[in-house]
């Protein structure tokens, strides 16, 4: 297993050389926006440097490439999820009883359906998510990516992903890496994500792609937000490359206040009274979700409302509710049991598919299927149990169930009760360290690195029987979230995450 | 006096208007660095959005190109002073009882003067500081600008200037502004200032012109800065324009650690060894002041070694110790004396000194001359001095005394130290209204705008009598500064400065 570990990183610092990192580090930081708000201050003019990395993460070059390669594919394979009604309704049919989510959801979907879907194009802004897994039993790709989960609404972090890599680059040039480490941090190493301009691009397109206003009205971009939202900048930073660079008109609109600041006409164009311009009113062309993803978002009925006046609405949605669905951890488990049948349902080619099916890690049911009763034997054995993470189907919920205490969890739980889970294989990241900067403190130790790549898919629906028409898919981009693992006293504590960007090495 | 009134501004906002306003000028300027550090944390990772107005200010538009078309005028003007040390040195002269600070700095250039200088090229990066001046009685020029001071060390705001025009246009377009304000904010009255990318356009020349390194290492620019320095990210706009439009290697280096971290080689090259790279070395071709201009930094014989030893190296000086006495209140006086002949000697073209002695306020000493005696006249009198403000000559020292308190003050100072004071003729602004936003909180009422226009002049001094050759010379953007003019009861307050951007109006 030797040729697979990280050289010896991140390098040690003395103090002229920490004060100097630290010091460009922070100036860099803001004057270019890679910065929160404080806690202390949501929506005040205070703000402080983005929780970061001082050095870019290693990454297995041959990883990264294999992460990359397959964004196209991904961007299929969900596009085509999300035309097919029929496969996912029996999806989510299964969770009905013990996903109350996924079941509001579908009722929009249905309520839409019956109406009649009046907006064909859809838009979905992707990021897949992988660790890099180590397995040097398998001879053929010891070294591989293993997707932990794929995002289909709010994918975060594109903003201030292109921020940290530039970050990252500039450090390097300011001489603000020791000279020990000029064999692994160079120009060829650090990578450029470009993020928020690909995600604007596919912003933009949809926009386009919506045609002209029909009401007379000029037509607008909605940013569908949170309220006090502390990750503002990484949005914002999408928001000014989508003006500066394809001259659209956005507005930020907070999700409780959709049925107060927007109407659906008789021709069912979602317009958009700003209230700081009562007498203005917009057509609205997309509505772009940074809010609406979470089971805790919904606490009332006007919530649901809100989503389906969106939903029916002629607005292109990113995404819609039937790609929110695609995006659910139960269709991730069902494409990833092991022997599945369900990916050559949306992928043709064979190649594709294939190099999907590699950047799985198996995800089986704990259910009274076949898969279901493998995963009952893996579970309960507490040897066979110490490579799996038991996790909540349902959306937003629960904690997660680790390796040895697996066996024991499930003895104490309802055998009834177990279809609630699912069973998947833990990915085995090679260990790595780094300095994680956070509200003015460093921790250095341990960490776990986790790489988004972007994906960008416009495509038009026929039915929704799985027809569809692909208008634009391309790669949009990475993100490197990296956190503390907290496997060292002393390190960085478990969860405590940051931006970063990859250094990439050839293992 | 009708027709030089401003319009009624800023409109006023309703809570919805104020508070889009006010959610977009947060996000803005922090995600573009239009920011300061917090008092409570000079050097952590935290940052505010620096003091701004909610408006472009309105400012006459003649007045704005009156300001701008002698930028160039202003450049050749302190080039030719700052070569002229006969001259220079009379000036000097007449402070060097009452003026430790400008005697220290003659000091300075009179050593370094006896070895030797071994750099003929000197970079001048300017401000020229006005006020508009409404005079109804002055029928040719009833609306002009008049000079508050010139700046030939360490102009600062080049850099938040160009972000806070920006983001003025920013808030245009995203309709931040009520329509009710149409007719007067709009793109054609907005003006983007160019600064921070004109002065590092200043700042590669003259990199440039140093040519390359003759000790084989490589070479840099020192930005020579003050310890904890809040106002850090005006700086580091110029010097992120400055590396990545020019490709130029910049260090900052404290004013405190010049005699530790540089050496004079046995060229009188300036080699600078960063404190974090202890085995390099960097041949200085540019030492660029944001520190050093006012006396209090000149706190022991450490502070002046330092300065001495840079001003005797090989490395460009911006300013040199010359150009530096040329910013000189006392310069400035005796220029714009009534009826003083020094304008001729310095400026050829008589188009230009005409162009520029219009933007003088007449200064008087209070000396035994005739001007002085003139001077005397009008300080005593009630009447007259109302119309004037009493300055001391002593660079960085004491308070003004303005108007009615003129003659009172007087009386009570001996004859003998009347001459340590100027008699300055107020300048006369037009009412004018903002809201100013500062650390939260906002602020509206009478302001005081003061247009400052950036310049840079790259020369080369054959001996120091006069003559010299001028390589670059260029307007580099401007600067609006607002601060409260403590006029009314619950307005701005006196001194609560910002920064602002320029709205021009036809009066």
């Amino acid at each position: 297993m030797d040729v697979l570990e990280y050289p010896d990183y991140p390098p040690s610092l003395n103090e002229q050389q920490q004060e100097y990192l630290l010091t460009n580090l922070k100036d860099w930081s803001i004057a270019h926006g890679l910065a929160v708000r404080t806690p202390e201050n949501p929506s005040g003019p205070q703000a402080i440097t983005a929780p970061v990395t001082l050095f870019p993460s290693l990454f297995p070059r041959i990883c990264f490439e294999q992460a990359r390669s397959v964004a196209k594919a991904y961007n299929e394979l969900y596009s085509a999820i999300a035309s097919d009604e029929e496969w996912l309704g029996s999806v989510v049919e299964e969770l009905i009883e013990i996903d109350y989510f996924m079941a509001e959801l579908w009722k929009v979907h249905l309520a839409v359906k019956r109406e009649g879907y009046v907006q064909p194009l859809n838009l979905g802004l992707f990021r897949s998510d992988y660790m890099v897994h180590v397995d040097p039993s398998d001879a053929t790709m010891p070294l591989c990516v293993k997707q932990v989960e794929f995002n289909t609404i709010a994918s975060s972090f594109g903003g201030l992903s292109t921020q940290v890599s530039a970050m990252h680059d500039h450090l390097l040039k300011k001489h603000a890496y020791p000279e020990t480490t000029s064999s692994l941090i160079k120009d060829s190493s650090l990578q450029q994500s470009s993020s928020a301009h690909d995600l604007a691009k596919g912003l933009a397109a949809a926009h386009q792609a919506y045609g002209a206003s029909s009401t007379g009205n000029p037509t607008c971009v909605l940013f569908l937000v949170q309220e006090s939202e502390r990750n503002v900048f990484d949005q914002k930073h999408v928001e000014f490359a989508l003006t500066g660079s394809h001259g659209v008109e956005i507005f930020r609109l907070a999700f409780g206040r959709v049925l107060k600041d927007t109407k659906v006409d008789s021709n069912r164009k979602l317009i958009y009274t700003p209230p700081h311009l009562p007498h203005e009113r917009f057509e609205v062309s997309l509505v772009y979700f940074r809010a609406g993803y979470a089971p805790i978002e919904y606490s009332d009925a006007k919530a649901w409302e809100a989503r389906l006046h969106i939903e029916r609405s002629a607005a292109i949605k990113c995404p819609s509710v039937l790609l929110q669905l695609a995006g659910t951890k139960k269709v991730q488990q069902v494409l990833a049991t092991p022997h599945s049948p369900h990916l050559k349902r949306f992928l043709s080619d064979p190649a594709q598919s294939e190099q999907i099916l590699k950047t799985f890690a198996p995800i089986y049911p704990l259910d009274q299927s076949e898969a279901g009763q493998e995963a009952r034997k893996l579970a309960t054995n507490l040897k066979t149990a110490a490579r799996y993470v038991l996790k909540p189907q349902r959306e937003g919920g629960g904690n997660n169930v680790y390796r040895k205490n697996i066996p024991g969890f499930l003895r104490e739980l309802p055998e009834s009760h177990w279809p609630a889970y699912i069973l998947m294989e833990m990915i085995e990241p090679p260990a790595q360290q780094n300095v994680i900067y956070r509200n003015g403190g460093m921790h250095k130790g341990g960490v776990i690195c986790e790489l988004g790549v972007y994906g960008a898919c416009l495509w038009k629906n026929g039915s929704y029987n799985g027809e569809r028409e692909v208008k634009e898919n391309f790669e949009a981009g990475y993100l490197l979230r990296t956190k503390g693992d907290s496997s060292e006293e002393g390190g960085v504590a478990a969860g405590f995450g940051s931006v970063d960007s990859v250094c990439l090495v050839d293992l």
